[in-house]
C-alpha cells in the first residue's frame, strides 16, 4: 500500500465552493483501479489548508493509471483552480516499526 | 476525531537510527489517553522525509494531555534531535463530503 499525500492550499474565501467541488470529485478518485481509500480533512490551525490522503495499491496505480485517465481531466477541472500555490503531491510507504 | 499531522525532515544519513528510535517511541504515543492510532510512513520521493499521522479524540488530548506529560519528555529525547528543521505539527478535522 502507498499513501498519496497532498496539503491543499485553497484560496481564502473559496473553502465552501471547494468542499462542494471535492464532494463531486471524491467519487471519481475512489472509483479508480487501485484506489483503496481517499479522504479529505481540514486544518484546525490554517482553515484554508486541506489534507488529501489516498491509499493506492502502488505509485503506478496513481501516476500511470489515474493521472493518465480521462477521469483525471474531470478531477483537475473540478479542483485545480482552487489552489494557490499548486500543491506538491508526495507518496509515502507505511513503516512497520517495532522493537522485535 | 482529530488527525495530528507532521512531516518529519530527518537529517540525511540518520534514517535507520531514526526508525529504531521511532520503534521505541510509537508505543509511548499510542498508550496516551485519547490516542486512537499513530502511524509513520516514509516518503518515496524524498527518502529523508517521514510522515507522522496520529488520531486523537481531540486537539486537547494531544496538546494538553500528551505534550504536558512526562511521557512527552521521553518522546522528545528519543526523536527531536533527528529533525532539521524542526517539524510543524498541524491538526486536521475529517470532512464528510457528499453531494447529498
Amino acid at each position: 500500500m502507498i499513501l498519496e499525500h497532498a496539503l491543499l492550499p485553497v484560496r481564502p474565501g473559496r473553502e465552501a465552493a471547494f468542499e462542494t467541488a471535492m464532494a463531486e470529485a471524491l467519487p471519481i478518485i475512489r472509483r479508480q483501479p487501485g484506489c483503496l481509500r481517499a479522504e479529505v480533512s481540514r486544518c484546525v490551525e490554517q482553515a484554508s489548508t486541506y489534507l488529501l490522503l489516498a491509499e493506492w495499491d502502488s505509485v503506478e496505480a496513481h501516476e500511470d493509471g489515474f493521472r493518465r485517465s480521462e477521469d483525471y481531466q474531470e478531477w483537475r477541472a473540478l479542483l485545480h483552480h482552487f489552489y494557490d500555490p499548486f500543491p506538491t503531491v508526495l507518496h509515502f510507504e507505511p513503516r512497520e516499526l517495532s522493537l522485535d
